[in-house]
């Protein structure tokens, strides 16, 4: 049975990995590596970093990632990519020396994360274990130096598209976006609601605002377009609270 | 102005501690730390254990936590508490060398934590910076090896006195829930709702449960007033998963 590490790196800040996490590179046998991140060469590159800092002996495997099937209705293309990043495991896993197997997962491997479902589609099992990362989420509230609960409140972690269909959860005082391309915090009704938004959070181009959601929105929709045009891409994340 | 940061150890797992966090005890002046954790003992052992590990040069100011006065109402109780932490953090600060201050946190120092909210009190007021660290959250997916959310799905961050009060919350595929002494998933319907459940997370008592909510109920309550008689104590979190 083949012992598969899903290590948490963190969102962008080298120093974000745990010893633990250190300590696991160094006795990994092997590291499967994608040869362009998520799409973006620079996040690869961070993964190599981490790497040497680790002074990890281990045989590095690349593989590259299959491509999405865009014919496909969302979730049988989901279901498909999924299989298709497991065949490639598979594949470099018959090349992988004996020992344990690790991957370096952005943030949490347990937040909006597909690595635990691909995992699954491995055969046979593996031994799975993970390493917890710091979160996109923690980077932010780290960054703002805000708390991310308000005294005993509960807080809604979801994503752009659910807050847009359902709009706040009624009974939280607090709701943390994650994967949302459009903005969808310009539909609530920004009456009583702060805004704490973050992108890059932890990289060299970290990007903060905040402040009354109908002040902040303008300035952020303008801030985001800027970003994402000049680095090509972008990754952000924010926090919405009452009163 | 003093530079207060506050650093995110996590749960009890010395190997949680990311390099950021190594990195500022290295360079800090000065680090506060509390005679007797959250009143056991062996928690401030971690902390002392986390500094010799770090190789951190910093003078250690130890301090005694103030007491509750059990006699106030609950809101005034807690807040004449965080005003007595500041009191005996204001008295420390004036025997720190100068230099960055450092205040260990357990988990992440924004999550249910009130770390931030008695830094607000001091005066004059500190510049924070905050070092992100692992939650209770993900050491209990990472222990279970499950991811936080489902696809694309919502999750709840509560305690457990808001579960009681709220029952599930609508629009929610996950909860997820801390600070419950009272095995509050008990009054749920429990149907069609699994629980993964863990204590002392990270630590050499770290116990592990999970299954259809109707069968590991009964089963969790005695592990749990079991654990809590032999170690006189017990730190628990547990998530709730639909379907
Ligand atoms: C596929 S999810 C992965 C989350 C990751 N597992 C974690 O624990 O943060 C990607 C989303 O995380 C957020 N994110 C990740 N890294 C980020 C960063 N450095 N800055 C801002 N947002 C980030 C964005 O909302 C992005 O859409
Ligand atoms: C005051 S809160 C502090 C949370 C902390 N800041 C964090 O990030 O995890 C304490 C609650 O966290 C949870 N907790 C903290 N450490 C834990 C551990 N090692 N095992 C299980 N639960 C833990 C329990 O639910 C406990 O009631």
């Amino acid at each position: 049975m083949t012992d598969l590490w899903l290590i948490g790196i963190g969102t962008g800040h080298p120093g974000h990995v745990t010893l633990e996490g250190m300590a696991a590179l160094r006795q990994a046998a092997c590291v499967l590596i994608p040869r362009k991140g998520e799409g973006k060469e620079d996040l690869a590159h961070l993964r190599h970093d981490i790497l040497r800092e680790a002074a990890a002996e281990a045989r590095v495997i690349e593989f590259d990632m299959p491509v999405r099937d865009g014919s496909l209705p969302y979730a049988e293309r989901v279901a498909a990519w999924h299989d298709a990043i497991a065949r490639r495991w598979q594949a470099a896993l018959s090349e992988a020396p004996a020992g344990p197997v690790a991957l370096l997962v952005w943030g949490d491997p347990g937040l909006y994360d597909s690595t635990l479902r691909i995992a699954a589609r491995l055969a046979p099992a593996p031994a799975v274990r993970v390493i917890p990362g710091i979160t996109a989420l923690q980077a932010l509230t780290a960054a703002h130096a805000i708390p991310f609960n308000t005294v005993n409140g509960t807080v809604t972690v979801t994503t752009g598209r659910r807050l847009r269909e359902g709009g706040w959860p009624e009974g939280s005082e607090t709701v943390v976006v994650m994967l949302d391309g459009e903005c969808s915090f310009q539909h609530l009704p920004p009456e009583a609601l702060h805004i704490w938004w973050g992108a890059f959070l932890g990289m060299p181009g970290q990007t903060l605002d905040s402040g009354p959601l109908a002040e902040a929105t303008p300035r952020i929709i303008a801030t985001r377009a800027e970003a994402r045009a000049r680095h090509g891409w972008l990754m952000d994340t924010y926090l919405l609270r009452r009163g």
